[in-house]
């Protein structure tokens, strides 16, 4: 049985707007789930494993909701480049190299060993249309200890030829080997993932929906990211009302989709998300890197829609979910100050919320010390953050979060589980 | 003599739009001063001593021009609020520490140990309204070989009573007497700094201007950072048609001024920028981090107004110029899209300009290794930042840009003298 206490200075979101700031609690975890927190440790749990944190905070871990493991060998180059600019000099000829299992085990030992000593200890990541190369990922991840799902990427029009599938037949048939060899896997589980709409032809996409219900499988992909994608869909869809409508009547909006992105957003779109529970990644890092926008993540948040963060990597340069954090505060501001004042910026407890529950609930009960939630949990050292003030819990998980890295974190857990 | 050659992979600035980029070349000191940049070392340097950077970048080392040193103990706590707000919860208390120099000392120190190890090898800096502590830092920055001006603040109306002066006279007794102390330093120098309109009054103002002429000495405040702040110095000064034209009423706008922020600027207040010569301090992080807004960096760059960035802990969070530059590029991508299409985002060349030569002309031929300009160098060493993929020069800049940190510089020189 898993069983042990952390005692520290434990903090973790009572909802989207308020933190639970407990100095000097336990946090008891059973076999792998929450047994809650407590101020004193009731006496039932004495016989557990004591993990004396001292003064370190003890923070739930982050998901990272959306993320590409291949173009993780060029993050931070082509930053001058718009969406489909980017694609096309840099996301596409990269990619093409993960046909090469060689290659892929290369490359994705670097992503996964990145992943594995940062802030992520969930994520929902896209591979690349080579079926083999995904399962190299699938392989990597396993061991490293984190819980993720993968998708094996569909791509069947508007790609490269030297990064295209052959025919809608070939991507489903692909599809549907790579979901029968991910089932070796316990802590990493396949996720469909039809790139966007521009890659993907009709028949694609409603074969994915029955792939889908056949196996209950979970769908990831992207919505309304950039104004010129946006006008492809609605060439390429003269059926549809919108890029999101389209998803949707291909059976592949509910509420175990992700959709990345979320930047142009019509209200019909909005209207989908909410009333089919889909949840949006917002990425908003990518976002300003190749000029996309602001998506409205103060308003998804505050209209009940369901919204955690992303790295995107690479259009997002790091793996860093505190960065997502901080950069989705910054544009909240930005939107309200240039955009829209209705919905005021997002808040230290908003990003919080994001990258732990709001992201965490698309794996279940995920991302809180609440009872009954997987006990994931990273201990943090902010002594390193040199200064002179005897802050507050609170300041001193905005100052981790702003001014910390990967090397403040001194332990990690997920589903009770050590990984370092 | 200070005389050597440093031999790598040379970037620097051609113009603002393009880059040198030097495979495998030779950088040569002679005196503190560049002697050129050369594929081969001309015999004349042959005696030189050679220190070789194998495959490392060698680049100009990096200008802050603006930045607050009493507020870098609270960096990044209090995100959630506006500037003036912040002001009051945050940098006035914090501030108001400043007239116990012990308390100088010891913030300073963290302060300066941290810019000294960092990017940055030049530094406008903003003080307290304390001279004694002022001159400790002063005393700090002149051991560590950083050049830089440093000010000690004017304030006497609008601030708290804990952190005001008592009167324009001892206001501008204290700056003539803070001018007269400073005269002991070398690497620093004193730059006349009235915090911004709302807190001094046309007498200091006036004054200030005097002194300004009297000892020949630069300037440094706000200017238009938010739109509050605008509001209320139209109230405060009704006979001005701006912001921007009532410092220059007052005298301060020239070619030895620099503005920090210039985010809602009028035409009049650009024209002003331009004919007097003034430099604008781009600080892109604290313009969102306050919810200030963007300034139009893009246009003043190539519009000829002289430009630099600006950390501005701590409205910004770091010391770090490459963070400014890559927040300046994705503030102006939002610029862009959703503000005014008509001035291109900042590409690469441009950050790399302002972070090199649009800052560092403030402090007269530097940022550049053409002849006859100061030896300041940063060797940064990019091999810690894991990829598969055999990047060229201007890519190893950008991932340098975007993915280093301080680990990554293994070497500092400023005017020739090597700091680390």
């Amino acid at each position: 049985m898993n069983n042990f206490v952390l005692h520290g200075n434990i903090i973790y979101s009572k909802n989207a707007d308020e933190l639970n700031i407990i100095e000097n609690g336990y946090a008891v975890c059973q076999d792998g789930i929450s047994a809650g927190i407590y101020s004193v440790l009731p006496g039932e749990y004495a016989e557990y494993e004591m993990i004396d944190c001292g003064n370190k905070l003890i923070i739930p871990g982050f998901t990272d909701l959306h993320v590409h493991a291949p173009q993780y060998a060029f993050r931070s180059v082509g930053m001058d480049c718009e969406l489909l600019e980017w694609l096309e000099l840099h996301a596409f000829p990269e990619e093409s190299k993960f046909f090469d299992v060689n290659y892929a085990k290369k490359s994705y030992s670097m992503f996964v060993d990145d992943m594995k000593t940062g802030f992520t200890t969930r994520a929902c990541i896209f591979g690349t249309m080579h079926t083999d190369a995904s399962i190299v990922l699938m392989d990597l991840l396993e061991k490293s200890g984190l819980k993720t799902m993968v998708g094996k990427v569909n791509m069947n029009r508007n790609s490269p030829e030297y990064l295209c599938e052959k025919s809608a037949e070939e991507s489903l048939k692909e599809t549907e080997r790579f979901v029968h060899l991910a089932a070796q896997f316990k802590n990493t589980k396949p996720i469909l993932t039809p790139r966007f709409i521009p890659s993907c032809t009709d028949e694609v996409m409603y074969g994915l929906a029955e792939i889908m219900n056949k196996y209950d499988l979970p769908v990831q992909s992207h919505l309304s990211e950039n104004p010129s994608e946006i006008a492809w869909v609605k060439e390429l869809c003269p059926w549809s009302s919108s890029y999101g409508n389209a998803y949707d009547t291909y059976g592949l909006m509910n509420s175990k989709t992700i959709m990345a992105h979320c930047v142009h957003m019509t209200e019909e779109e909005m209207d989908i998300m909410k009333n089919k529970g889909v949840f949006a990644a917002h990425c908003p890092e990518s976002n300003i890197n190749i000029a996309s926008g602001i998506s409205p993540a103060s308003r998804m948040l505050h209209e009940g829609i369901k919204i955690g963060l992303g790295s995107d990597v690479s259009g997002g340069t790091t793996l860093s979910i505190p960065r997502a954090m901080i950069l989705a505060a910054q544009c909240s501001k930005i939107y309200w100050r240039y955009i829209d004042q209705k919905y005021k910026p997002l808040t230290l407890e908003n990003i919080f919320y994001m990258a732990t529950i709001g992201g965490g609930e698309f794996f279940g009960k995920v991302g809180s010390f609440d009872e009954g939630y997987e006990f994931d949990a990273l201990v943090l050292d902010d002594s390193t953050i040199k200064t002179t003030i005897d802050f507050k819990l609170r300041d001193r998980l905005e100052r981790t979060i702003y001014l910390g890295n990967k090397h403040n974190i001194i332990a990690k857990y997920v589903a009770g589980n050590k990984i370092f």
